[in-house]
């Protein structure tokens, strides 16, 4: 069993890190974990996500803020306490709302932990 | 994409449900989520899940409160922000603390979603 808080996990650094986004790796395959890997990220107010795609779903769930998830043709709103599943392949990106920083959580699937 | 809030899902029932637990299964493989599950646990004030080990492991991170995980041998206190990670087969249970509601997130591989 191995127990980490948040604040002491520093964000990771990796190629391409959007501006105002941190992301902290906080149970990984480092840890043991032989399935998915669960991280937070912090997004600075107005700043967003890349729009992209790939391979691995996302499961993310709301912890502090509100913003919008941008997909193909939509964006829909979200605040604390929405879980939102990104299927693999689908375009996507979380933008936090002006005036207050967005914070959740979002697991993927192990293999490469720097995947955003 | 789909999104669910909280306030949207109703606890799950299932045989040996602990008393003052209940679970919401957020994102699940009926969603076409294809690896793992996002759970949302409510436990009452001083309640707790059962001591029990089982071949899967837990990816957990407290939304609000504090508690105890208790393991073979070992208690250890956890608090709003922390992250704790429950190999497969580890014995484990969750306590909240008398006076406060412990809620958590608990991520599974997939296969059958009442597993605690």
């Amino acid at each position: 069993m191995i127990i980490k808080h948040y604040t002491d996990i520093k964000p990771s650094t990796y190629t391409g890190t959007p501006e105002g986004v941190a992301m902290r790796e906080m149970i990984t395959d480092r840890d043991g974990a032989p399935n998915f890997s669960l991280r937070v990220f912090d997004i600075q107010p107005g700043a967003n996500t890349p729009f992209h795609s790939h391979e691995w779903e996302h499961e993310v769930f709301i912890l502090e803020g509100s913003g919008t998830i941008r997909t193909e043709g939509a964006e829909t709103p979200f605040e604390r306490g929405d879980s939102v599943y990104v299927a693999p392949g689908e375009k996507h990106c979380f933008v936090a709302d002006p005036g207050t920083p967005l914070q959740f959580i979002c697991v993927i699937p192990s293999k490469n932990q720097c995947r955003t």
